[in-house]
């Protein structure tokens, strides 16, 4: 359960400086584009889950919102920014690193931007990676491609080191893009600076494109992963279709959630079964996966079946591990394993298949953003800077039902976003694959 | 201020059906899935907004959530269904009525769906439009092209010859897909149900390519037309830089509200300036529009400017009508019109320009959904298959705030959604474009 | 008939320096990759074209292969080069820049290389366009974008002032990227050129959408064209299916040859009626095409029209001119006329029709190229490069029966090309459509 | 060298039947419409290959040009038509099959037309599939989907059971779609059908995603095949530069000749190193490919290399052979083994990396055609048909230097296509990649 205690931000210190969106919108528009300050946002807003029916609302947990403050904390023009991306390329980074530096350069006038390279390493003397100043010209076109202008790295590095350039550089805000674990790297950040007394503030965009960060609505770039990923799904299914006992079998990203296998599915409705971590299955015996599956070739003459990487783990201890065209053992992939025992089993029951493996993943989280996270990102990223110049720190910025608001990175880090195995997003599944609720 | 009366939903009567669902997938699994009737989700969850602070949590506005029930009124065995698509196109009719068929045969086993043709017509014997039968096979690929196999047409119809024809048809669920006036339509409709006392439910899933439904997120559609509208925008800049004093115009939909125009810039950051009809704009005089454009093209050379069809509708009174190519008067097309103004005023003032207009809309809202749309299309019809085998009527299908709520039909059309010229997305195309908060 | 004589390529002066791509290649390899310089490509290649039977092959008309030579006119190091693009936006323009300019800086070591803007008028200094410098940073991503980054404008300029600016900057190649009137601008400046006795070679690369440039395989950008045609085809025939009486009319480019009309309609077998500059038709008449149309829609219930916007011309003399929305009178506006005279023609037999209008034209033109034109684009760019820096002078690059060949100016523009109403193409538009022979 | 022995075609017998496309024409069109049966068209085009330059034209080898005929030999009231499709996916064959079906029915009145499923084994009793019934209706939206609605399966069928199951079905006119193995199978069959004195006409279109068909323009669905290997080769790139000392590293289909290589480099110019079957290659040494490679890698920070499949097979003798997930072993997955060798290079010299590897064929040959091979292919099926109605036999209908022609199978099956490495493809790809000529 999740108390007001969870949910309260962290700033830096009292707002005392005029936005300079004053200037720009004039006087009157600022007082109206603000955001109020007493306004809250409730955290949960079905009755049930909310708990004591008669509690008062405003002793319920609420959220802060974000947007625009009238008051800041940094002072633009003495105000210097840093920008890192950490962990696997997701759609969108390029548009977050661009309505960053836009927002920040054109709007609030701050004048000093740079970027660490690849990922924390960026901050790490002995890497002798060079930071890149980001202007509105550096930015300006990166949105239209995959990856980051930054490159990224993944893992943590030693926080003293980075709070040390972040010293050297004179840096007061830095910006964190990244999933569970760079979050939590940027927590030692927080705590260093704290330790150090110094007034930096630490702001995150969530990354994740398995949207398996809690309490927030699909982080930016999932839809666009989600879109790619249809279109492995419906190429299977036309391999599938062309050739005697077809199946197309196709791994997507989800190591510790399937909300892309669930969504892909549910957009080109061409997949027999879904396989996802949240809900576990049997691959043996008469109500098993591989014998349903088999019964399914053998009355459609085809299938197609969808698994997130992280499904099936269970089965994967007991199997000799396979192993790559190198011969190197590769511990857990859920997709060639499956690949084999279908072969296995349809070859044990005398069952002509033909198996086309499809594993997408790097196709899918190189592409640029649609057009959706386009401009959910630009928002996010405006969102981002403004809870920065206002001093917010520890904080990620998010969107809950559709609102942006602040979310304190503890929070965010305490547990994984999960496909609800009881929910209407599975029951979707269910009903649009007509797979069996479970294989036993 | 919505009231919890307005949020009251009818429904035909109690359930007393189990329904086949818990056959399907097990006692156990019906139970687990199906919607827990006492939850209520809070209409609003900001608490400034809220009113009375104090107030206890269950004595709030609240929405019923849609979802399968363990019971419903409807006995498959004997339920006939028809289905009407109503209005102008927009992406995703065709997911909608294959998820409306498949989710009745399959998952209910209603054996009998007909659907009406070119909307509310097909209901009336003097325009001889025979009805389709519409089976799981009729329906499967059809959400690979746009447009409605309905067919659809404008206008209402007289709601007693409708009901007629529910009569003669024995129609028990009528699915409703339009917009403002299809929904009121649906209203007079279930008026004349009522005083012949019979036991039809209607249920409506609201279509609407501007996004101006109000209480509900992004309407089915919205998503992909937004995308299209981008590849216009993007055209349109490209068309401006290569000319000398190129200016690209793009006319969006949006008779009332200025969504996609929104929406489709922060994606594709080409624009300018966004007119849009919330926010009415000057277009003579110093800080007028044109000449604001004017100086940006002699200072940047070109420049995109996107007008929403419903903006700016005070400059046309004054204005001659224009004439379409038949020489009707065709008033308010705000796009031509500025057009010739732009021309006119950078004539008077010598400066050389090129303007290339675009009109993209039947290109928009032709094109298949995407895969966003394609998912949530499926997932309303799903929730506009339980509300109505559950009995209720004149309601809408909706996803608010990220949950499937069903909304009664009189509060969905008792206002429209607008941007809120206050509001954070405003905010975001003012700093995306740079345009100044007025033109005045 | 073409004679050798039309065939002969200028050319400034023997070739005495070795070509830097002999260090770069190997000197074994330089040999091998070189053309042959005694190779000729036959101008016609069935026989009974090629008239005379009797007549050795070596006295029949042929051209001179494109490549690079063993050794070239000018060089490199002292070698300065001006490129200008001219006339109407065409997807590719921006990959024949950068194929250009990396040939030239990569492959033979130029260093020096201007782009003049807008046109020939970025050669006139009372425009007061500068030039910009191109370097393979400059050009390296610019085929992401459709348009040209040198801008571009229609209409000669003064062929001595032209020369004036070549003089001025030194220039000793002018690669020009444009249509028929461009490379007659062309020719003009060659003349120029010789009558000043300066040794500057001019080099054409033949732009043209409608792929009316006479001897030459598709056009580059034409694909691209053809590509982006076929969805509003498809949109037209969405919308004509959705609505009763629909019909979907498409103007396409295409001023004096249809090509693009009849391969887009090939190509996506929507159309039922192509109207194309090459063949006449009648409108009125019971075997007239407004009869056949309206017929039509009354059997299927809807029809999709492609219009090449030079096609019917003759029916506009005698037309009221049809206005646009600012009142200005545009002559020969077939698609307008069209929707009219449906409309009108339709109105007056009593039968429904719904008529949705497409004017695709600057959405065709400003795309990327797509990756066939955009292989296609650069490998005219080598072949530009190696004609240019081998001294041949008043000659366009081109491909004809899909070998790279140097065609002289004269010949380029001494017709046109058009689809052939007895021709292979057009008899399978006939057979794709089902549209009579002629409508008389 | 090829003779004009070896483009003599086939034929079953005089055409003596007035074809049909006479009355739906009209007289006078029908003449205007059909091939000269006098013209023929040069093989070679080129003076010094052509040889003997003395020689008469008419003398020279040519070959005979495709399209209606006014005269044909099958009467269409009584032909059954067979098609089959072989061997892997390519796009575009069920646009081929469109458009042989519509062709036959529409325009010669052809009605009955089977399917035969899955390959060759369509013919084979025990296997026990149904022929397919095809009509305008049930091809008219095929065209949509990549795959081919009759199943495909690889390996041919003894000829004889073949043979039976022509006679058996009556049919007189087979069409064969599928590459050299499935021409071949088309030989023996052909071979059969004289020996049992039959009346059956059979036609091939070659289907070659590798585009190795010799003599020919390129194959149907290259072009799609080359757009889709773009997006691989563009992925891979975001992905190198991504990432510190990043690899992107694409496998490309190309058994033999490495054409999809070469052309998808060119449109995307992002690859740093094409390996094709064509063009040897050192793996080791200090000018081997492996440390060229590695010095790229630490100049630049990453790099793009794109293999086709069947390049460096030399290499694989000696290694260990690669094992699938099935334990299996696979010889010769030249992309595995290059992954591996990298990576153990650089570990070698310290030198960091992190390679990503792209396999992309399924998703590659699965989609439909795009436009361009659309209208490709349904031009090469109305050649098809014109030349099996007019009673050709032994022969595929091809296009060679843009005209549509016939040629014999056994021509067809004679050599294969190759990308040369002397001639200019290769050549702009050195340039275009910047590779040196030859690692060794």
């Amino acid at each position: 359960m999740v108390s007001q205690e969870d949910l309260a931000v962290r700033t830096l210190g009292p707002c005392r400086i005029d936005s300079p969106l004053a200037a720009r919108l004039g006087e009157r528009q600022t007082t109206q584009h603000s955001v109020v300050e007493e306004d809250r946002i409730l955290f949960d807003d079905t009755i049930s889950m909310v708990g004591g029916r008669g509690l008062p609302i405003d002793q319920l947990p609420s959220l802060e919102p974000g947007g625009p403050r009238k008051q800041i904390y940094f002072d633009p023009a003495k105000t210097r920014v840093g920008i890192v991306t950490c962990g696997g390329l997701c759609p969108g980074l390029n548009d977050v690193i661009r309505g960053l530096v836009l927002e920040l350069s054109r709007h609030y006038g701050v004048r000093r931007i740079v970027g660490f390279r690849n990922g924390y390493r960026g901050f790490i003397p002995r890497y002798g990676e060079d930071v890149l100043d980001l202007t509105p010209e550096v930015v300006m076109d990166i949105d239209d491609e995959g990856g980051t202008i930054l490159g990224t790295s993944r893992g943590e590095q030693d926080a003293e080191e980075v709070v040390d350039a972040l010293e050297r550089l004179g840096i007061n805000i830095l910006f964190v893009i990244g999933g569970d674990g760079t979050i939590r790297g940027a927590m030692d950040v927080v705590r260093v600076i704290g330790e150090r007394g110094l007034k930096v503030a630490v702001v995150g965009i969530p990354k994740t494109i398995d949207n398996d960060i809690p309490y927030i609505d699909q982080s930016f770039g999932f839809q666009t992963a989600m879109a790619e990923a249809t279109k492995s799904i419906h190429a299977a299914s036309v391999e599938a279709r062309s050739a005697p006992g077809g199946i197309g079998l196709v791994k997507l990203m989800g190591r510790h959630s399937g909300f892309i296998a669930c969504y892909s599915t549910l957009a080109k409705d061409d997949a027999d079964y879904v396989l996802i971590p949240e809900v576990p299955f049997a691959l043996d015996g008469e109500r098993g996966f591989l014998e349903h599956l088999r019964r399914r070739v053998e009355d459609r003459g085809h299938a197609v079946v969808v698994v997130a990487e992280g499904a099936g783990q269970e089965h994967i201890q007991g199997e000799e591990p396979g192993r790559d065209a190198s011969g190197n053992i590769r511990f857990g992939d859920i997709g060639r394993l499956l690949r084999r025992l279908v072969v296995d089993h349809f070859d044990a029951h005398g069952t002509e298949t033909n198996v086309r493996y499809f594993d997408p993943s790097y196709a899918i989280r190189s592409v640029p953003a649609n057009p959706f996270d386009s401009a959910y990102c630009l928002r996010l990223a405006h969102a981002a800077v403004h809870a920065a110049m206002a001093g917010r720190t520890e904080v990620i910025v998010a969107r809950r039902r559709r609102r942006f608001v602040h979310m304190p990175m503890p929070l965010a880090v305490s547990r994984r976003n999960h496909v609800d195995p009881m929910g209407d997003l599975w029951l979707s599944v269910l009903e649009a694959t007509g797979q069996p609720v479970r294989f036993e």
